[in-house]
């Protein structure tokens, strides 16, 4: 039986895995950058995650690894299992969350919902996208983008001079004229059990998740939780998966990113779900019976708490917010900086979402006061 | 501004603190008696809680001290206070938890409804007591006991012989004849502001406590609280406070046992209420506003996990009792062993409180298996 998991990655998502780990008397290690991170609290070994013999180290540590980011490179995951390492997800599966023209791809092949698309090798083949496609599309860099960063809208191949320079491939997509984005949360253990939330809301701001309703109103959720099933079952995740999706004027559901990892669009869980995303991915990722996901009031809002400057830690405002009534508030235990994610606040309301956001915004406006 | 919370003490109890200290970006250190406590993942000091100089070494790198269990002895305490270090509950507060014949004559005092008591330092005055008490009492020592420790029923002068030699005073109380057992939880913080849980009712199998329904059943909800908001006052608690009650026949309520501390009968908070008890007392220690603590299910049940023998841990039966939905599991992280507190289960339901204790019995039975 898996009873010590190994988190690479100290960041807010392995500080959240570590109350369910305690819960169920699991042990986790977390792998972390450096002193300072978030999940110091359970940090067992503090390095170079793309160093093979550092991670290694630890992997003898625990009886599988999982992730906190998807940043690990392929090389260093395929060894560690080459050795007999257990890595979930693996990195069959993994590949496709790290690599944006590998994800279009497969996903192309299973026939699921995605934004036209093409691979791009040269300014000739840009050119080609941007007038099959009316003059402007998304370009992305396959690996290493994350909130916003590794992505740009271009209506010229001299828009896209820099990156075409480096000569290494691209993906351009269509430019999607969605309504909203969404995003579905499933999971999915070691021997196939499959188990998804509602589908929700997600509202960006600058490329950069602001806040998450549950469920997200009037959604086709039948259709959101049949395409995450496919993308689970026909790329092999383990753990849990997040894919967000562009919802266009009629409705239509088109697969935007994934990510194998408990994800931002899910903290709305920790309160709104009889099981967290980050209990269901430990679950997962030991092979467990996954938990119950039946929402635990009928609407939830999740506000994330963005740095300010480099001083305001919300913490200073206790005295004022902690008087919200009905507000949980996570802080990540960070030092402050602009834009950097601090903390969420996630409220519940039986009555209406617009009630659950009102607490929300009013928790939120007191931190920030 | 608190940000440093010191617990003496490395039970279950603070074990559970450390979720809610993590999500309030609070920083929990724990002074823990050995390296193998339940509260091992936020220990900073290891010793014995009874030598003075080792707790104080402790208090110098926390902003308040607070407490698992209520056996650090009042004058380490008062020492500690002296010396300008926050205690809270202080010293003047927790003396009534640690002793039950100081407690007895303050709720007395107070005109709170207790059992008919008398201080005993003689086998004359314990020979006078089961007179005018129809030949019974319940004999205690007025500290030192938990758990059913330190409490016998005596109809004779001989059943006390032992009791009796030592030389200590003893608290006699009539043997009330009680329909059930509640308790009413609450907390005050420093500044006084004060708020309580729905008063639950308590299972106690050979002086253990076994479950706990929440809310009681057909109970007096305002009279528990009345209660225990005088409690609460007049002893000037900081920090939870539970307040354990005997329900006569005819509805009275009695007070029987006190403790300081978040209490078995409220681990249903976790998940049954908004704000649980352990956040409250993080809360109200740190003299922030206490949290809303409404239920969020109309029902709970929290069953006890006790120790089995030496080998049986419970998670061995995961792969089954996880499969129970709508079960909540807390594993203490302790070695096994006959009669321990090793987890507990919490199960809710929006229909009824039979409908919450299956559930329940049913992950525990499937842990038994």
């Amino acid at each position: 039986m898996i009873k010590t998991i190994g988190v690479i990655g100290g960041g807010q998502l392995a500080r959240m895995m570590i109350t369910p780990a305690q819960e169920l008397g699991l042990t986790l290690k977390v792998f972390a950058e450096s002193e300072e991170s978030s999940a110091s609290l359970a940090a067992t070994s503090i390095g170079d995650y793309t160093a093979y013999e550092t991670v290694r180290n630890f992997a003898e540590t625990v009886d599988v690894i999982t992730f906190d980011h998807e940043h690990v490179p392929l090389t260093v995951l395929e060894k560690l299992e080459a050795e007999g390492f257990k890595v979930q997800p693996s990195s069959s599966a993994l590949r496709f969350a790290q690599n944006k023209l590998s994800m279009r791809k497969k996903l192309s092949e299973l026939g699921l919902p995605v934004p036209a698309w093409a691979e791009i090798n040269s300014a000739a083949e840009l050119q080609n996208f941007l007038v099959e496609h009316g003059g402007v599309a998304v370009l992305k860099t396959p690996t290493g983008g994350y909130d916003g960063k590794g992505v740009m809208i271009v209506r010229s191949v001299e828009d896209a001079a820099e990156w075409l320079a480096q000569g290494r491939p691209l993906l351009a997509e269509e430019k999607v004229e969605f309504v909203r984005e969404l995003a579905q949360l499933s999971a999915r253990n070691i021997s196939g059990q499959w188990s998804s939330w509602t589908v929700v809301q997600t509202v960006q701001v600058d490329g950069v998740c602001s806040e998450v309703l549950s469920p997200a109103p009037n959604a086709d959720a039948t259709g959101a939780a049949i395409i995450a099933k496919r993308i689970a079952e026909g790329l092999g995740v383990t753990g849990v998966l997040a894919v967000e999706l562009f919802e266009t004027s009629d409705g239509t559901l088109l697969i935007n990113e994934l990510a194998m990892r408990p994800h931002n669009s899910g903290h709305f869980s920790i309160e709104g779900s009889i099981t967290s995303q980050f209990e269901q991915h430990l679950r997962a990722v030991a092979d467990l019976p996954l938990g119950d996901t039946k929402p635990t009031a009928n609407f939830a809002v999740m506000l994330n708490l963005l740095g300010v400057d480099d001083n305001h830690t919300f913490i200073e405002h206790y005295p004022q917010a902690l008087k919200i009534s009905g507000a949980h508030f996570h802080t990540y235990g960070k030092s402050a900086r602009k834009g950097r994610k601090m903390g969420h606040i996630t409220a519940l309301s039986a009555n209406s979402i617009q009630e659950a956001r009102q607490i929300a915004v009013r928790a939120k406006e007191a931190l920030h006061a």
